[in-house]
């Protein structure tokens, strides 16, 4: 029933965007607006967290280990590689452009980005610390006090003010200026003949109906096998595992498609290398089509126009540790 | 015998500094040059490369990973992490000022940069790549590709051209500017009155014939040891293991002492976490003398003003990998 009327109301957005439109505003798809961050001493604090591996247990992984932002804020590899070389269970989404998730995770387990900042420092096969450990690191730390008293109006530091700089720090990781969104913007030569065929199929076909708004995604939930199931050895759940409900059985926050030729392998299970296979595979799945090569190549060169101005980051330079410092346990 | 003569020539070299002179130009301590490339494109390839993980089989472990440019160059654990989180053996020295050794590694084995570089990546207990996979994924990637043929006037990806261009750039991670530079080139107000006794003692005691010249290290091979051994569960042999000889037993190259605070832990075990308790190891261990607590404290507050400015990086964005890449293989 519920998939039924899913599908429906996939059909007719499909058929709302067949009429190609050339202008901007009543496209499914919006460009990404640049970010003047409010409070850049909060930001730069959250950069440091972001980069300082002594957050994790073994003083060796921080999130860019993970989120490299030199590889489109994820690691490039099926399933995460955590404390003591663990193999994680689920694919690393990118934290470009996560601030536009109605929530955060695959199964949108965390609310926002300041209750996700916590969960992997704590998590046994990620960084392997505790919220207590990481914060006594850094409370140790006389140069790190300073920056939470300059922040925060006193130099406590607690994970509450560690995840809410993370945070901040993130909200700025977006990426405006692709092709895509100067073509949006009115730059009609931004895109190639391939290109906008592939968009116009990308609409017509009914993929905005789940990848839609400035991210291109993570607005919705939606199954992943609408109308086939996805083969995977993984047993990840999805939504099932938040609310408990058979029916979310196999739901995912449908991914951003921004920055996507960046953020392979894709699908939670990162099981699949290319993003033609990953066009096949949806266009069959979700919308029961079977897609040519011609069109597959027009979609996937449509997608590479949505790779944004990567954020300029400069690498932070960390305070050292000192005698009072907890040591780290690699080992 | 070998070692009666060094002793000597420590001594002899401990009394031509005693007396203390004001004037920089006679110290044994010179001030760090800043570096200006000549080469700029070459220089941002070696960055790239530095950062790049996909010199590593799992496709997780850069350069930057164990020589972290946030961290002083160094990862701050007792021994590194590797492949597989393969425990190493040796406590990884940084990587600023390393251009100026003598020869690289603890044991010399390398005679420069450039033949360092090739190590890491086709060591099974670090990288555990191989030259051949390294050169292929990179020459899979056109962006690459370019990048070389711009430097080197031809597109082809080589394990000497990598080598080159990582030696390049580190060539470029000098840290001039610390508060004791300054203090020899003239700002006599730039060291407090403890950090200038500690100098004094630094010279006096004798610790400058062995850590001197810009580096203050890195320019010559003794042992560790000479007048008490160094307890220590480690079974590198230092130097032999290159020469042969038994006399180079617990020979190393003299670490820089260069940004020290920020290199912790200490010796190549990496078994000493405090600078107090290195200065104190040294004074007997290398000149069979004791310190006192205000001796030991004022060393290391002289230690602490050789932490020059770190290297400005703009973390490299990284051109994606593509269907023709040879793919990681974390697990
Ligand atoms: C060991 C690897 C690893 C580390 C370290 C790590 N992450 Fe993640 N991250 C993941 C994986 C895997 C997921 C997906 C988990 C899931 O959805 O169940 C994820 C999900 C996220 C998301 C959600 C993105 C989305 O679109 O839903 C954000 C944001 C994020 N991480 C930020 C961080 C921050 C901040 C840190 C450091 C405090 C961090 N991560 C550390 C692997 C890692
Ligand atoms: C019914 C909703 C829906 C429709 C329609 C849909 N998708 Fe998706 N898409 C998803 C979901 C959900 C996922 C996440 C699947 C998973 O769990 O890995 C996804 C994943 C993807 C991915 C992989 C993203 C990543 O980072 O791993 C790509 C690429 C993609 N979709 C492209 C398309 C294209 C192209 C179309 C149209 C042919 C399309 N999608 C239609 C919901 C949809
Ligand atoms: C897995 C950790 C690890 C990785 C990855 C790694 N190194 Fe090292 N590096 C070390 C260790 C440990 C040593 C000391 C080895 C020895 O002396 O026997 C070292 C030594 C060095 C030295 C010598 C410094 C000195 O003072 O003697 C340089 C230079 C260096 N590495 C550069 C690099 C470069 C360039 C890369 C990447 C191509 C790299 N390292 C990758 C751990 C690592
Ligand atoms: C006879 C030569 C010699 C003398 C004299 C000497 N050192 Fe050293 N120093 C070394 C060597 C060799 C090492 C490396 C030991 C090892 O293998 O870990 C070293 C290591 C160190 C380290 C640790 C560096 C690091 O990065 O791990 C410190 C700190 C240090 N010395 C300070 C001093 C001080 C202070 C003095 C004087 C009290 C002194 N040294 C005198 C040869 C010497
Ligand atoms: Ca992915
Ligand atoms: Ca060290």
């Amino acid at each position: 029933m519920k998939l039924r009327t899913l599908v429906i109301s996939l059909l007719s957005i499909g058929a709302l965007v067949t009429s190609f439109n050339a202008s901007a505003t009543n496209e499914p798809i919006q460009p990404i607006q640049a970010v003047t961050p409010k409070n850049p001493d909060l930001v730069e604090l959250g950069k440091m967290l972001f980069f300082d591996p002594r957050l994790s247990k073994s003083g060796w992984i921080s999130c860019n280990s993970c989120h490299n932002l030199s590889m489109g804020g994820t690691d490039n590899i099926p399933s995460s590689i955590g404390h003591a070389w663990q193999q994680g269970p689920i694919n690393a989404p990118t934290v470009l452009n996560s601030s536009m998730n109605l929530a955060q995770f695959w199964d949108g387990r965390a609310k926002d980005l300041k209750e996700q900042a916590g969960g992997p420092i704590a998590n046994p096969g990620e960084m392997a610390s505790t919220h207590e450990l990481a914060v006594s690191v850094l409370n140790s730390i006389p140069q790190y006090r300073a920056k939470f008293e300059k922040v925060f109006g006193s130099d406590k530091v607690d994970i509450d003010r560690v995840t809410t700089a993370i945070a901040a720090f993130e909200e700025t990781l977006v990426t405006p200026g692709s092709r895509f969104d100067k073509w949006l913007e009115g730059d009609k030569n931004a895109l190639n003949k391939q290109e906008l065929e592939g968009y116009k199929l990308f609409k017509s076909s009914g993929c905005t109906g789940c990848h839609n708004g400035p991210a291109v995604g993570g607005a919705l939930y939606q199954k992943f096998g609408v109308h086939h199931p996805y083969k995977t050895d993984s047993k990840i759940e999805g939504r099932k595992s938040v609310t408990g409900k058979d029916t979310d059985l196999n739901v995912f926050k449908v991914p951003t498609l921004r920055n996507i030729e960046l953020t392979y392998p894709y699908f939670h299970d990162g099981a699949v290398w290319t993003l033609e296979e990953a066009v096949t595979i949806m266009g069959k799945l979700q919308l029961d089509r079977d897609f040519n090569k011609k069109e597959v190549d027009s979609i996937v060169a449509f997608m590479k126009t949505l790779t944004g101005k990567q954020p300029d980051i400069k690498l932070p330079i960390l305070p050292p540790s000192n005698n009072d410092t907890p040591r780290p346990q690699p080992f």
